[in-house]
């Protein structure tokens, strides 16, 4: 049996890990939505709430995370997401700097962008006590496409209308109208617009 | 502070986004699975009720979905699902004209079908308003394994008891009794049955 | 409408997919974590509570299961986890012999590891009848980072402080201190520990 302590200190964690479904911040998540006409699935993971509620989130009108989507942000950390965007099933956005994302782009279910990376070259300390590295700023232009588990590393633009494949790992830019696959992720073609001259 | 309309927004969204959690729907899907004889885990995503309502989709005796599973279908797709079946957790299921699915077939976690694609050649309209356009029905038979997070783009035909490796992305068929593997997905041997004079 | 015999058997369904919901067990999962230090949020999924009572599984203090985590495990199979490790969402670990993980390794959302996997090469009996057949233990050690979907199959041991790719699927084994990406994972170098005398 547990003693009184080890109950203490799983009932601490308790809070600590589930804090978001209390109904103080998830009423104040709301209220944000509400006031900027985006909206929030539960379960939602990470620390949007305070981002928000510092500036240093901002999510644009129209904009939907759906179940499961998990949202961490750095002491300093930015994430700027535009209007009309959706954030499927699983979504993770893992900020160290800044994460900025246009209007009317679209994550497939289990997506995940970080403009960081665990450190993991200190030999002497466990490396889930080593901290974030940042790779520089994530941009993803408007009316993407990024496929089902796409990752997005640190560093990486992706241009507007860009299309990312299925499972791909973007570590290298793609630019604005091109589709993107594999791991890690290669340009396979440009887009044929229609009226754009170049396609049916 | 949310003004009066902004929360009314707010709540007509929750409504919506949040309809499959309503006592009377989940209470009728629950009744077409008594009946038939299946068993939707929760939470479920989609429009799986509905097309179940007006017979465009059809699971068989046994299916199981874990949860976190989204089954999402068109206004007049269908989506066929035989006996025995396993989704396992977070598998979509998405259909624009039609997806058919054998019996004891087995979809590993996070695996994604989907019979269409979402337009993004109009560069002027939002990605997220330019629809879906179907890309072939996909037939997937009975008695195959796909393995985590397997993606099964349209158009594409899976024959009886092929196997495909995890982390896949199926662009072409699969013939009965192969193994496929990669993105895109590549046949790497067929499979020695055993009793079938062709292997152990 | 369903018939009684078909509401019973949805009940008894019900009952045994969400067992680990029934106040009893979750309350048995939670003495075990209090008095382990190790935590576990919900939903959780499989039978690492069983494996806890029968001493088939074992958790090291500090260790964290995200959401949606799915500890499965046959009847006499083991999973050792070390200290402070964490398993992030939708992680699962399935084991049919043995799986073990050291002190402080990360797995990021959605990796999947197993020691076993399916038979499929019987062309008679329906593919989920025909039971797991073991591929050997997988070892992983200390202070390993496992990328976003990462999947490790039966037989691999991966060495400490490895780090694996997103994406990657591991079917062979992975040196200490090195770092392997890809489907199937490839090793691409060694880490370069700061003060380790072979990098900066």
């Amino acid at each position: 049996m547990p003693t009184p302590e080890q109950w203490k200190l799983w009932r601490q964690k308790r809070s600590w890990y589930e804090r978001n479904s209390s109904r103080s911040r998830s009423r104040r998540l709301d209220r944000h939505a509400a006031e900027g006409g985006f909206f929030v699935r539960r379960p939602h993971e990470g620390e949007m709430l305070d981002g928000l509620d510092e500036g240093r989130v901002s999510v644009g009108e129209g904009t939907l995370f759906e179940p499961g989507c998990w949202v961490t942000l750095g002491p300093r950390a930015e994430i700027r997401i535009g209007e009309g965007c959706f954030l499927n099933r699983n979504v993770m956005l893992a900020s160290v700097e800044l994460i900025e994302i246009g209007d009317h782009t679209m994550f497939a279910n289990g997506c995940v962008v970080g403009d960081g990376e665990h450190r993991y070259d200190d030999p002497e300390v466990p490396i889930t006590w080593q901290g974030f590295k940042p790779r520089g700023p994530v941009r993803i232009g408007s009316n993407c496409w990024l496929g089902v588990n796409c990752v997005i590393t640190g560093g990486v633009t992706i241009g507007d209308r860009a299309v990312v494949g299925a499972n791909s790992v973007v570590t290298e830019d793609v630019p604005a109208g091109t589709i993107a696959v594999g791991a890690p992720a290669k340009i396979i073609r440009e887009i044929d617009f229609k009226g754009s001259g170049s396609g049916n």
